[in-house]
């Protein structure tokens, strides 16, 4: 028979059994640590209507989408979990409760060119608060916190969450009389990182934005305020009086930074920082974006804010929310790429590895059971094969221990337990073998998917 | 500015959190129960290229596929997760230790006509154990027993496990010199159960397989052979010498019969089924389906079996496998329909809703952090609202229990705590608090989300 060669498509990631489970253990705690603070865990179609999926987007985003026809509906993949999200909470507001906490991790699709790195079929994870009218400013500072944890708990340490307020950047461009031009001021602003405060400059002053020198200068001025965030602040507060949303923003921002402490951030890991901005049009208050210490070049791996009105497309109501996302697939391909997974952490498929060593498997069989029923994961290695062969399978897929029942121990209601990691190899009582195993198991679990040298 | 109507797609499940939560406590004892037996967890793109993906299939399967290009490519969505594997196999044959143990919970994508209870976009969650040349007969009888701990883990009693095999089926044909009509032959006794033996006669000795009534009658006395397992071997033991392949066939039935009872599966729960052939051509041996006892009007819940070639399309490698695959999206719709999600489940997003009862809410952020860290879910409430109405926020939610922390709480080192089961209201140090709220969860965990009366 011809045979069709098998591939998998440039831009989906599809990952060897290890590292998937390592990918696996990051989903994990991500959902864990999403659940810990009270968010629900939603799951929306991957295929929208067209119609609905695509009432706001346009320009770059639409050209990217997977969009196609099956019978006479028009249909589109998601290409963020943030519109399904507007979708639900418009079509369900009735029966949720406000506010509606909640988290989301799924693929999401985009058409984006074949560049390694990019991928087109991605994960999102992302937490969500939304407010029916109004929603408190405790919010915005709880969200970094949850990060904060959220990172922590992955084994990340070196990483800083940068905190904006939109308001604060809205009434300053007030206050030079440049409202109209904010928008364009912000995205180039937004690239004062990538390209420097002299090219930010240029672009603001060339044809397309048009400032006069002299307000460029005050912009580059006012984005240059660095210091701790007291420092910041204070600085800031220089500014007040002169702006109604200014003050406004500065307060919020004041607020966020007052329980970000509250909620046992480090001030290592957060930032008040002017530059940021957000490209998106929607953020109305705090922004955010995270960035790994020695890997700014990576960019932020966890960006979001406060909005507004979330539905504004499918319902009057109006719905305020905060919230953030994380691109799991980019940020798993960057770890990979810079040795950050860690080694330690047991990716096997199973804990014990049982080979039966007589005819009868029926200790064996019992065994594996003890095990799974203390939570061990136990695979029964059953193929007709020499014992070298089984050995270097359990090599191969890199089990922790292997344990044997020969005649001997199955007489003496015992096990041969071998670590494979020392080699030491121990017959104990059967309860013993479960005990030792379980222990190095739960040992296993706390070990973080991610490594920082 | 004109709304867009919010809508999901027809044949699209789009859960209430509480109902997510149900389906979500499902997800995760079928990974923890794959996981236990030695399953390591794959996660494949959605997307494949059509050409990769629908090199085998034709027909019906072909119809119903949601397929489409984006710019030259030819794509197609996965409509099982059994092709997948067989590419991903092939594709990696080299990087994976054989015995390879692999589940895999995901959508998968069929564009069936819309109709209550059907699904386009639905959930496969399946385990395949796959050999390199060959596979142990004692995988057979370990797949329907991991099938019996998942489904006694999700709190389903009474089911039943059907098995049959294929080479029996087989062999028996060919004592009756039948073999070239047996696919003809197996398909119309599958039907058996629904439209019963005289239909079943009648198809057979019909125009299009043709065959004389004594066939039809040898056929459906083999397939009336009922009693309990031991009976029914025994039963087919008479046949026994006639043909090879049905002495090996018979061979494996009993072992697996054997091994299944080693496994600790009660004979109350499987059964050796002659009627039991699968639709698929490409099940060779043992073959497996599932049926809810109060329910059989449902079909088979739980299905699969054994087959020589999974990759076959794609590689000359021989690779036999067994494995199952659960309609869970299906499952979860018709337990739903039966009553049968139990209500005794916590579907609410928090264990506990913290509300500070005073302007600094930095004792309420610890003892929110507190409980975190020991594990339970809490949510931090900081609108500004009446008590009434942040009660009826809690109530609405359905978290167990609401934490007040007010100045005399804070001044005693205590907190109250409202179970809102019972209306009982305590205060505590804060430390017995955390205790007593940790105590329930665990005991929360422990419920089953499927409940039978």
């Amino acid at each position: 028979m011809a045979k069709q060669k098998p591939r998998t498509l440039s831009g989906f990631m599809e990952l060897l059994p290890e590292k998937q489970a390592q990918f696996d253990r990051m989903m994990a705690l991500l959902r864990r640590s999403y659940s810990l603070y009270g968010f629900t865990g939603l799951d929306t179609p991957v295929i929208e209507a067209s119609e609905v999926l695509l009432a706001k987007a346009g320009g770059e985003t639409e050209k990217q989408i997977y969009r196609f026809t099956k019978g006479d509906t028009d249909l589109s993949l998601r290409f963020d979990l943030t519109v399904p999200l507007a979708k639900y909470v418009a079509l369900h507001y009735a029966e949720l409760a406000f506010p509606f906490r909640r988290f989301q991790i799924g693929k999401v699709y985009r058409g984006e060119r074949a560049q390694r790195g990019r991928f087109r079929e991605f994960y999102q994870a992302d937490i969500d608060i939304i407010g029916d009218g109004k929603l408190d400013i405790t919010n915005e500072a709880e969200i970094p916190s949850i990060i904060y944890k959220t990172f922590t708990s992955l084994g990340l340490k070196r990483f800083q969450i940068r905190v904006n307020n939109r308001k604060v950047l809205n009434g300053f461009y007030s206050m030079l009389g440049l409202t109209e031009k904010s928008g364009d001021i912000m995205r180039t602003v937004d690239k004062l990182e990538k390209i420097g405060p002299e090219k930010v400059k240029d672009i603001l002053t060339g044809e397309e934005v048009a400032l006069t020198a002299g307000q460029a200068d005050e912009i580059l001025r006012f984005i240059a305020i660095k210091g701790s965030n007291a420092e910041v602040l204070s600085a800031l507060e220089g500014y007040l009086g002169r702006d109604e949303i200014f003050d406004q923003g500065l307060s919020e921002l004041k607020a966020v930074v007052k329980y970000l402490s509250a909620f046992g951030v480090p001030e290592a890991n957060f930032a008040v920082d002017l530059t940021i901005a957000r490209g998106l049009d929607y953020y109305t208050g705090t922004v955010y974006e995270t960035f790994m210490t020695d890997h700014p070049e990576i960019g932020s791996v966890c960006s979001g804010g406060r909005y507004d009105n979330l539905a504004e497309y499918y319902t009057d109501k109006q719905l305020p929310g905060v919230g953030i996302s994380i691109g799991l697939t980019r940020l798993f391909y960057v770890l990979e790429e810079q040795g950050m997974l860690n080694p330690q952490l047991n990716t096997a498929p199973a804990d014990v590895l049982v080979l039966p060593m007589t005819e009868d498997l029926s200790a064996a069989i019992s065994f594996a059971t003890l095990l799974r029923d203390s939570g061990v994961r136990a695979q029964l290695y059953t193929e007709q094969k020499k014992f070298k062969q089984k050995m270097s399978y359990a090599d191969k897929l890199g089990v922790p221990f292997v344990a044997f029942l020969g005649e001997d121990e199955i007489g003496a209601g015992s096990v041969s337990v071998k670590d494979m990691a020392t080699g030491e190899q121990v017959t104990l009582p059967v309860s013993e073998a479960v005990a030792k195993v379980k222990q190095a198991v739960a040992a296993d679990e706390a070990v973080a998917p991610i490594r920082e040298v």
